[in-house]
């Protein structure tokens, strides 16, 4: 049974993480998830890691949502470079599904834009597992997770 | 026993290791705690690692309270882009307890702000330790460690 | 058969990876060629070093066309960090083919340079792979990949 | 004979190693010094980690003096991610000693400035090494290095 | 026969590479000059860590010219970053010879500043090698390259 990763945090303002399990699950019902939840988004690239290391997970999705001020960004941007690193140090894919609360202004668009981002990135992890050419096909296409695709130029 | 590192420095303006040794004994008395105080932010990193490689910590807390200066928050990005680097390195949760000065117009305030987000984040500590189901219930709840959580959207 | 790696994102909004490929194989029919596709930039570093390590390429080409807003040039940061990381882990070349969507005012003119640029990278890796010496009498000449060279001083 | 490394820059305009190298001795005279000088910052961590991983020393002394310009400023960044890298790699403290120009607006107040940095994270040093117990009960007292205190909240 | 890498751009602008080989020469006619040429600076820290690494030079000279807008400035950061990333994982020193075109307004002051900036880190190069005691000796002196020293406080 092959074993997804999903990380998340008690920061974030809405269950991106069971958004993304459901709709793994919708595809690919035999999928084992491995799911584990830290306080905020700088905690996830080592819990993502031993997910991978420790837990046996073949591709890990890690979810936040960084807050709207200076000082979130930051954070957000050490989160982003720390999961790359630990993507790198295991040659595994750790998908990223970040909402900055400033992405919409109201609290209703966000939920909404939060719930598909999730169940659209759970949908690449699937094409990324069993039908890899299905991206290829979608390359430079213009994708947009959770907001309408812009399309190709 | 189980071995807790706490990494602090004499930058600070506050104990927040103190309050933090407190709230764990409180909740697990047989901790054994580690401590190491610092000049800065920036010695953190591998202080952090060393508790981990040399003493054999399972988890460690660093503390931190960076100045308000552009100069500061630069430090502070560089401590926690290798508190994230530690901890890849050592598959080990380092908690980042960060507090700026100048999230507080007033010292009264800022104070308190250290201590309650120095217990909640031992709190922290705790359940990933005990009881990390108990994070996963919280997932996306909108938790802000020291302040009055903002809940879910 | 020399083996080149190709990745680029369904984020993008022109399949610069079709453009490159035509013009490597137009230089080198003899080239074997892996492709493949993820979401976003900040999926590229990994994909690179999986096509390094696991699938023996020899160098690798990158593709990646980010965004406008302030958020999206933090990404492609992000990514750029990533794709020099993962050479250096590899002691191997990974091209960097980025437009940037503000890099023109109008589509046709951003799907143009994409398409140059593109090209002009391809024409890099056939030069760093079979004539070196050809990048040593270009040096300090002002090239510009995709726009008009600027020239030496 | 206990070995501590001490790097410099001919950039800087102040000799703060001599400085340092002076207090260390008041304190310790039995101290082995290893003293290399770089051109800039950012040949800093390298000739660091040689000192540690070449030399036999136990802790570093890193000295530099950004200029004032954004460009001096992202050199310093970069140098200072990498002196953290560097400790992370080797276990080992690295003390970053730096006095950006800007910090005083005329020269005599910067040399003040830079010789009591200098000393009083010498002395820093020296309680790492003999007295770490000293540094915990400086812990969150608001020291600064090189300026008045500011003390505990 | 002492062997020293050489790496530089097609997209710089002034062949600082030929003026710092002419000044290695003219100091010590017995080195044994390795060269590269890449197209940008996110390409030479994987090409400098490969002349250590493969081609056994015991340091390497970095040339770039990054361009004045704010993009190229990033490039030059994340360039900057993995040369001393290089550096660390090789402990061998890379010096980076970057001009930044901005920082001269006409062409003819940035074409000497080329030429004098890469002469003289040249001789820092030879310093490095063969008397270190040298740099020593200028610590702290407010040295400039390819500018005028500014001299100490």
């Amino acid at each position: 049974m092959r074993r997804i990763g999903i990380c998340d945090t008690t920061f974030a303002r809405y269950d991106m993480a069971s958004a993304a399990i459901d709709e793994l699950k919708m595809h690919a019902p035999d999928l084992k998830i491995i799911r584990r939840t830290v306080p905020g988004v700088k905690d996830l690239p080592v819990a993502c890691k031993k997910l991978i290391e420790e837990e046996g997970c073949e591709i890990v999705m890690a979810f936040g949502m960084p807050g709207p001020d200076e000082k979130d960004k930051v954070c957000a941007h050490e989160a982003s470079t720390g999961l790359i690193q630990a993507q790198l140090m295991t040659n595994t894919h750790i998908i990223e599904v970040f909402v900055h609360e400033d992405e919409e202004s109201n609290p209703k668009d966000l939920k909404i834009l939060a719930e598909n981002r999730a169940r659209e990135h759970a949908q690449n992890v699937i094409k990324m597992l069993f039908k890899p050419e299905k991206l290829t096909r979608e390359a430079g296409m213009g994708m947009r997770e959770g907001k309408p695709d812009v399309g190709p130029l």
